[in-house]
């Protein structure tokens, strides 16, 4: 399994899940999940997903710049690492974010945004 | 031990070494260690420490805008994620970045630019 592919399709299937039905992340996360989010951490499943549709803006679009990966550790986790701009309805300039994944194969562990 | 305070040292001197001496990188890594730099890998100490004293540019200044981290699994390692701005000798402009480390307690594992 090629992690660099594994992590492309993981990325657009993120983005595409937050662009057009956020609260469906939910099912990317578990409950030991922690998102670092502007200095906040939140944990689990429900907190993170809360957060993330709670946030001001309702419709955006994600669009990615670049995607890089390596895997994180001994127990065959993978860290993805992605650049790129945030388009926010109204708006006329994209925001740049960029975003970290580690992850294990059984699931989504953490981010930091 | 407060990882925090341990991820802002580590940055701390991390950028401190890049702009003052920057050879000094290679105690950071190890033969296992991986560095992502804009699309490519490279592999041990000695090969990333000589990507790094060949960049064109020679005096820079890192200027951390954020420090984010959390651990990154059973094997005790940790995760930070670094935002800020690099700025060259003789361009009028700042250059933004943000790069990732994953790193063992034992030494630096592996890093993201």
């Amino acid at each position: 399994m090629d992690p660099d592919a594994v992590a492309r399709a993981f990325v657009e299937h993120y983005y595409r899940t937050f662009d057009t039905n956020r609260a469906g992340l939910a099912g990317l996360y578990q409950d030991s999940s922690m998102l670092s989010f502007e200095g906040e951490k939140i944990q689990g499943a429900a907190a993170i997903t809360a957060k993330l549709t709670g946030l001001q803006f309702q419709q955006c679009q994600h669009n990615i710049s670049t995607i890089d990966c390596q895997t994180s550790g001994p127990a065959g986790g993978v860290i993805v690492f992605v650049s790129g701009s945030l388009q926010l309805a109204g708006e006329p300039h994209a925001l740049k974010f960029s975003q970290v994944w580690n992850y294990l194969y059984l699931g989504l562990l953490s981010c930091i945004i």
